[in-house]
C-alpha cells in the first residue's frame, strides 16, 4: 500500500494540459497570469507637478527664503489636472498648478502652495527649490513596453490596478478546471428528506462543493446516485464529459457492495493508486481517464475532506498554475517520515 | 487633525445596521452565522456499523481466539448499508454488515471482517469482542436539537458539511454591504482610451473593485464622473440609492479644483472626519448620510489601497458580522504609538 507521501507525489506529477482563458481584468482576481503584461505606455505620460503649488523656472527662484521671497507675476489661467497647459512660462512669471497637471513649457520646478503668498496676480515665494522638484517626468515609473507583471504570477488587486493603469483590460490566466461531484449510494437521502432507518443525509457533497469554490475551480454537483451499476456507469461518463476533475464519494471501500471499482474498470480507466496507507480514509483512489483525472473518495465525513486537501486541492493547483508551491511544500515533507 | 487610530476608531465605532439574509448553505461560505443551527436528528440516526464485518451476540463470542475459533452460523441476507435489515439474530447465529449499515436487532457488537474466515455457511470467529466493541450507537455524536454552530460562526467548508448532515438547507446570515465606486476628475480615461496629455487611466476604481471582492461585498462600480458639480452631485445620490457604502476617489484633497467637499455639503452629508495625519492619503474623508457610508478617498493608487484597508474593510466587516476581531486589533494597536 503506497504511503500518503508516495501517493502525493503521484498527484503531483500528473501531467496536466494546462489551458488559458482571457478575461476581464476584474475577474483574474487570484488566478495565475498566463502571459506578460507590457505597458502600453510610458508612466507618467508626460511631465507633471507632484503637488498642488505654483510652477516656475527655477533661475528665478534661487536665493529665496522666508525674509527674502521672490516676487513673481501670476499667469491668468492656471492648470487644473486634466487641462494642457496653453501659456508658456517666461522668466518673472508663475502659473498656479494641481496636482497631476502637466508642466506648461519653461517650467522646470514646482513650488508648494504651503511655500508661497499671493497677493493679487504678484506672487511671493519664501523657498528655493531644486531644478526638477517636485516634477514626475514621464516614463519615471514605467517605460513603454517594459514589463511590469510576469507570466506565473498570482494576481492580487494592486497588480488589477498595475495592469488597469499601463492599459490592459483584458488578460490571459490559467483556467480553472471543472471538478465534479458524484456522491453514490443507497444509504445517501438529500438536506431535506427525513432521516429514516439505514439513511444518512449526503453531506459530503456540500464540504467538497465548499472546498472547490475555495480553490477558484468551478464545482458541478451531479446529486446522488443509488447503488446501480448501469446508472453510476452512465452518470460518471456523462459527468467525464463536463469535469476535468471528477469526485466520487463513497463506493471506494473494500465492501462487498462496492460497486464503483468494477464500473470503473469497465470504464478503461488507469488505476494510478487504488488504497493510500492513512487512517482515516485508507480506501482512496486515483485514477486517469484519457486527459481527466478521478477521486474515488472515502465516504466518512472527516476523511473525505482530509483527502481533499492532500490531494485534490494540489491537483487543482497543478491546473490553475498555482502549483509550483504546493508541489515543493509536498516533495520537502516527503523527506520527512510524517505518515 | 486625526491621527490614524483616532481615524480609525470613529470608523469601528460606526453605527452599522446589520441586515441578515437566508442563502442556501453553499452560498454562505465564508460569512457570518446570524443564526443558531440545531440538529433536526440524533447523529447517527440508528445504531450502526463502524465497519465492514459480522453483527453477532457478544455472549457468543466469549474467548474467542486465534487457536480456538468460536463457529457460528450465517444468516442468508446480509446488511449493506441502505438497507434496513430483515431478521434478528438469535445465539448462535451472525449476519455479514457492511459500515453505516443499520444493525439488525439481538446484534450487540460488530466483529471485523479481517478477523474471520468464512466456509460456506459457517463463519468461524478468531477474536473476542468487548460488548458495543464497532457500533455507532444512536444520537452518538449529536443529540436532536442540538446546537451545533452558534451566531457569529464564521462558515468554512467543514461547517457548510455539518449544515447539510444535520439537515439544514438554507441558513441566515449576514448581509455584505453593498459598496459602490464613484471615481471622480477630468483627468481620468478608461483602460482603452488613448493617453493624451493631462490625461491618466482610472486604475483605482479596478483595484478597489478587487479589494471589495475580497472582503466578499458586492461592488458597483459607477464609471468615471467629469468634474461637473450637478453632475457629480446627481451620481453621488443615485448611488447612495443602491449602495450601502459609497467610494469616492479624487476630488478630496485641498486643490481648488476639488469640487467634492462642496457638494457633499449641499446634499447634507454629516463629516465625520475630513483629513488624517498619513502620509500619503491625507486628504481622506469619512462621512455619513442617513444610514449610508461615504469615504472620500485620495487620487494616488497606493494611499487608495492602504486607506481601503485601513478604514474601509473595517467598517465592510461590521456589516458582514466579521469586524469584533479587526475592532479588537485596531483598539489593541491603538495603544500603541506607530503613527
Amino acid at each position: 500500500m503506497l504511503s500518503v507521501k508516495e501517493a502525493q507525489e503521484k498527484v503531483i506529477n500528473s501531467a496536466v494540459a494546462k489551458k488559458t482563458v482571457k478575461v476581464p481584468i476584474i475577474e483574474s482576481l487570484h488566478m495565475v497570469l498566463a502571459e506578460d503584461i507590457v505597458s502600453h505606455d510610458d508612466i507618467p505620460a508626460y511631465d507633471n507637478s507632484a503637488v498642488d503649488g505654483f510652477a516656475v523656472k527655477y533661475v528665478d527662484i534661487i536665493g529665496a527664503e522666508k525674509n527674502y521671497p521672490v516676487k513673481l507675476k501670476l499667469l491668468k489661467d492656471d492648470i487644473p489636472a486634466g487641462k494642457i497647459p496653453e501659456n508658456a512660462i517666461e522668466s518673472g512669471m508663475c502659473i498656479q498648478i494641481m496636482t497631476g497637471a502637466p508642466l506648461p513649457q519653461g517650467c522646470n520646478c514646482v513650488v508648494m502652495k504651503e511655500d508661497v503668498l499671493k497677493e493679487g496676480r504678484d506672487v511671493l515665494i519664501f523657498k528655493e527649490c531644486r531644478q526638477g522638484e517636485n516634477i514626475r517626468f514621464e516614463g519615471e515609473d514605467i517605460k513603454k513596453d517594459d514589463v511590469v507583471l510576469r507570466t506565473g504570477k498570482k494576481i492580487f488587486p494592486a497588480d488589477i490596478g498595475i495592469m488597469a493603469s499601463t492599459g490592459t483590460d483584458m488578460v490571459s490566466v490559467y483556467k480553472p478546471p471543472v471538478v465534479g461531484i458524484l456522491p453514490t449510494g443507497d444509504e445517501l437521502i438529500g438536506i431535506n428528506e427525513e432521516l429514516g432507518l439505514g439513511k444518512v443525509r449526503d453531506s459530503n457533497s456540500y464540504s467538497l462543493s465548499a472546498q472547490i469554490i475555495e480553490t477558484g475551480a468551478a464545482h458541478k454537483n451531479y446529486g446522488i446516485v443509488k447503488d446501480d451499476k448501469e446508472l453510476i456507469r452512465n452518470s460518471i461518463l456523462s459527468a467525464l464529459d463536463e469535469c476535468d476533475i471528477l469526485l466520487l464519494t463513497g463506493g471506494v471501500s473494500v465492501g462487498d457492495y462496492d460497486y464503483v471499482r468494477e464500473i470503473l474498470d469497465s470504464i478503461g480507466v488507469e488505476f494510478v493508486f487504488w488504497r493510500v496507507n492513512q487512517k482515516s480514509g485508507k480506501p482512496m483512489a486515483f485514477l486517469t481517464y484519457k486527459d481527466k483525472f478521478i477521486f474515488g473518495l472515502p465516504g466518512n465525513p472527516v476523511s473525505v475532506m482530509v483527502c481533499f486537501e492532500f490531494y485534490v486541492r494540489p491537483l487543482i493547483k497543478l491546473f490553475t498554475g498555482d502549483g509550483e508551491l504546493s508541489r515543493k511544500k509536498i516533495l520537502a515533507k516527503a523527506s520527512d517520515d510524517y505518515v
